[in-house]
């Protein structure tokens, strides 16, 4: 998909930063408006970045109601370049524990243990930009 | 000021992120509802927290028309642990222009140049905490 106006690409000097060991920020909206945040594993995949939730968690709530969200990743050596990717996040549950376990293999080097014994049902968070803002990259 | 239901205090286990040398996120409302986020220096002052701004940045704009933010430390060094502070920010000109070159002072050994030559208004943003989330602290 090419970039347009209202799906912008993301510039490839921020590639670096939307994935292992960088660690992102995702803000969504809580019901009585405001924002909330929290820190997430991240994973490019073309145009897109995806991360993973887990069903009925605050923020997975948060984005079934309203998809728009903003997801940030500073440079934790240069914390002065970043990248805010504002977009709409789609979310599924097909290849859920895949994407858990892939993104734990980059960031641990090793598979992801905090489900195990659990009934949590991974969902894939597909966020396609509608805005990138960088700076300092 | 004692801690409320509805003015938690933060956990003393989380001061040491509430200052140089980690930064922090900050989520404000854009006009149409959705989330918008920057990276900022961060001060705590007893049981708020303060940064800095500039009158008329979006973000300023944001918390002008809608004061209820929230702000994301995590620590660099192992980013399971952070600390999430949402509350009401409230914000003066009043000592705008101390505490930008005090923060510059703990963030980079030096006065902040930024400002030189410009016409920008510096602004002290108080977050008082309305709720506090800790996480492997």
């Amino acid at each position: 998909m090419s970039a347009t106006d209202s799906h912008p690409a993301i510039p490839e000097a921020a590639y670096r930063l939307l994935e292992a060991p960088h660690f992102a920020t995702i803000a969504t909206t809580q019901p009585d408006g405001t924002p909330q945040q929290t820190v997430v594993w991240l994973k490019r995949d073309g145009n897109d970045v995806l991360f993973s939730t887990i069903r009925g968690r605050r923020k997975t709530l948060n984005m079934e109601r309203e998809p728009r969200i903003s997801v940030m990743v500073y440079d934790s050596e240069n914390p002065y370049a970043y990248v805010e990717i504002r977009g709409t996040v789609s979310m599924t549950e097909e290849g859920g524990d895949d994407l858990i376990h892939e993104l734990s293999h980059y960031y641990t080097g090793a598979r992801f243990p905090g489900d195990d014994g659990t009934d949590h049902v991974r969902v894939v968070c597909r966020v396609t930009p509608t805005k990138v803002i960088t700076r300092a990259l």
